[in-house]
């Protein structure tokens, strides 16, 4: 069989119970998770831009915007909640697609679930086809969509995710949801070089309005060729840049290789760009040790491997935006504030003097070890802070290779889920989201949990 | 000055006398054109798909879609409209871009020159500006985003040209209109296996979207990178595959090279995709020396370049649409019925059997004087066809490589329009578009044009 066809017969006749409870777990972990990433960049400028586009556009009311307190269509909802989603870049992110899976896949889901009336279960089925689909595609691109061509991985790959959660949810069949897929796949884009501006964030926003319009589209009748990933002009060889990808790895995984499990969630304890997570963590280490005088520091010298320079792009930054794509900054933050938080990423505190005196004090290179290798493969980033008693402090953290949810247990995400929800929910809505995601599969009608997180716009 | 920068203020600060008056007046014919192509288009399938889409989402009426006797947002009546100029592959095509210019200009110009009650020469420049500056991106991407990689070049070099259309008519500044085209290049997209799905015209659509949305988003306040074709990481690099763009060439031409002249509008005579045009001239001589009856035709061999067997892709096409891009059913169809129409387009007329007997006896093959050749280099193409009686008539065209308006003069143009307008809108109205479009650039007000190119949705 085809592959499109292969990955649309996977979508149409998948059920929960061919999914490993932790691999189901961590489905709902990362739903939640991103659901209070949107809370909280709800409140970002990005989402006043859009949320006054997608009203003043005047759609009708099918679907709501998270934190905004009000609906829009369900393409439009999904763009807004894709978009604010990753506007903080504090959403989930997985091995094999590079990027962000949760930010493209929950807002189609959640949209189409709510303006179809659909259950908690239905909605879970649709993020998690939608995140295997987009794995096991992720992990057949070429290195060079990855690394080289300047894609952004959570756009092109995430466009085809979202339109197989939206196929799910308006139960498209086999050959619908192919069609789905590739109309998808015509609209699939972003580019790495708007990192840093809140054309990133658009990137899974647009990524999710082109799942829940592709499937819409073909619902009603549109068509597409069947062939959209394997095609001579298909998918992966456009996007691959012609060379390396290998097609014949989706069907040998899909179905076999569970990826919430394999490929896992990675929960983000930092509300900025992922590649600067390991020198995070191994500057927590140091400064677990003993604190920092900022003014006590020679420099820094944080060793990592490919991936790093690519993702973080700005060694000066200038805006709350540019910090968060910048290990400079937030090897900075982290040593003036003791911890890296939410309240760190403002124009403001990037522009601080004593940010702005110690960002030239820190230099990123990449190991020798990892010279050559693709992003990803590194075991472990280090950071020495060489203090100008000669003292030098070192430590380095390997990334977690194992377990479906990763750098954050279940408990930690309801955590975090509250503290992006405080300032934007009531204490009560909070809570009962909380019941309400964490059972998530048991809940007969999705629609209560929209209403509960559109919220009324204030706060 | 950077090369997105230097677009950029070419942009805003271009005038009308800045262009010669044969590529103005191609200009005036390519919108006229294009939009007789859409009111014909607007009676496909796609259309009402499209039509009942966009009314379901309900968005506020602000912009005309052409010939449905409705209004809906800039950025839905834009999409609508841009995929119903392509939807015949009836409309125009230019050199510099390898594909359709004016399905992904005028209708965001149309849009949003609608929707701000702005001049017809405000459209009218839009729509020459956007002309300009996708020309000279697409002469500086690689061979391979054309003729290798599987992009439709309408779509992504398109949905530039669309982002720069739609900010001129918002008046948007030189680092705005920046920031537009990467918003845009960050959501550029579409794929050649689709040819001969609904998704090919659907891709100039959403260029179309997609330029109308990024310069409302950053007129709005959205932002994006300022360096989106050049930069490391931008779209000539992304879309070229890496290699084999020539940035420089953009700085070079834009503002002294007039693409309108240099690159031409190449009017479509027939409904189907360019690449079997030169064979479809090639075989009206034949025809024009003597009717042909398909009993007696032993084979028909057709010799072209590179482009025709990478756009031709269905050589036993089953259903209108694969019609359109199969060189075999083109020339089956001007055999048999001694021209090539619109109405040689249904599924029905693909399907019947004197088609279906004829189309395995043509063949289309790589002339060896092109093997290598980019995509359209080709000097000709050339048809033979050989009569059981051993007979062989041979007819070649050679490209017209030289003047701003290509393939049909303004009279002809005209006609074609109200050939193409005749089962839509009155023949007054007809009659004062003519006349009205004519004189795009002394319109006080596009607003009557609209009026009367949306029609009553009946007909």
């Amino acid at each position: 069989m085809e592959i499109t066809r292969r990955i649309a017969d996977y979508v149409v006749s998948t059920q929960l119970e061919d999914f490993p409870p932790d691999g189901i777990q961590a489905a709902k972990g990362a739903i939640m998770d991103c659901l209070g990433c949107a809370l909280a960049g709800s409140r970002e400028p990005l989402a006043d831009i859009l949320s006054e586009f997608v009203q003043a556009n005047g759609g009708g009311a099918s679907a709501s915007v998270i934190g905004r307190g009000f609906k829009t269509t369900a393409a439009d909802a999904a763009q807004v909640n894709g978009a604010i989603s990753h506007a903080l870049d504090y959403d989930d992110i997985t091995r094999a697609l590079k990027g962000h899976p949760t930010a493209v896949l929950m807002p189609p889901a959640l949209a189409l679930a709510e303006s179809q009336g659909a259950t908690g279960l239905e909605m879970l089925m649709a993020y998690m086809l939608g995140f295997e689909v987009a794995c096991s595609i992720g992990e057949a691109m070429s290195p060079e969509y990855y690394d080289e061509l300047g894609w952004h991985p959570t756009g092109p790959v995430g466009a085809l995710g979202a339109a197989v959660a939206a196929s799910r949810i308006l139960k498209l069949d086999r050959d619908q949801t192919a069609m789905a897929i590739f109309l998808a796949a015509s609209q699939a884009a972003g580019l790495r070089q708007n990192f840093g501006t809140m054309t990133k964030p658009f990137h899974a926003g647009a990524a999710c309005r082109t799942g829940v319009t592709a499937a819409q589209l073909v619902a009603a009748g549109f068509t597409a060729s069947l062939d959209a990933i394997e095609g001579r002009f298909g998918f992966l060889h456009a996007f691959s840049g012609g060379a390396g990808y290998e097609a014949d790895r989706i069907s040998e995984n899909l179905g076999k290789t569970c990826y919430l499990v394999e490929s896992g969630i990675e929960i983000k304890k930092y509300p900025c760009c992922g590649s600067a997570h390991l020198a995070l963590d191994a500057t927590a280490r140091i400064l677990d040790r003993s604190p920092l005088n900022a003014a006590n520091i020679e420099k820094i010298d944080v060793l990592v491997d490919f991936d790093p320079p690519r993702s973080l792009i700005h060694d000066r930054p200038r805006s709350a935006l540019e910090g968060k794509f910048s290990m400079q900054y937030c090897l900075a933050a982290a040593v003036l504030d003791n911890k890296v938080g939410m309240d760190a990423f403002t124009d403001k505190q990037v522009l601080r003097p004593e940010a702005q005196d110690l960002i030239p004090k820190i230099t990123m290179r990449r190991s020798a070890d990892f010279q050559g290798q693709p992003s990803w493969v590194e075991a472990y980033n280090q950071v020495a802070v060489h203090l100008k008693d000669g003292t030098v402090l070192t430590e380095r953290v390997d990334r977690i290779r194992e377990g479906a949810l990763r750098g954050g247990t279940m408990d930690e995400i309801i955590d975090k889920f509250r503290d992006c929800a405080s300032t934007i929910l009531t204490t009560d809505d909070t809570q009962e989201l909380v019941a309400g995601l964490s059972e998530l599969e048991q809940l007969p009608d999705i629609r209560h949990i929209a209403d509960l997180l559109r919220g009324d716009g204030a706060g």
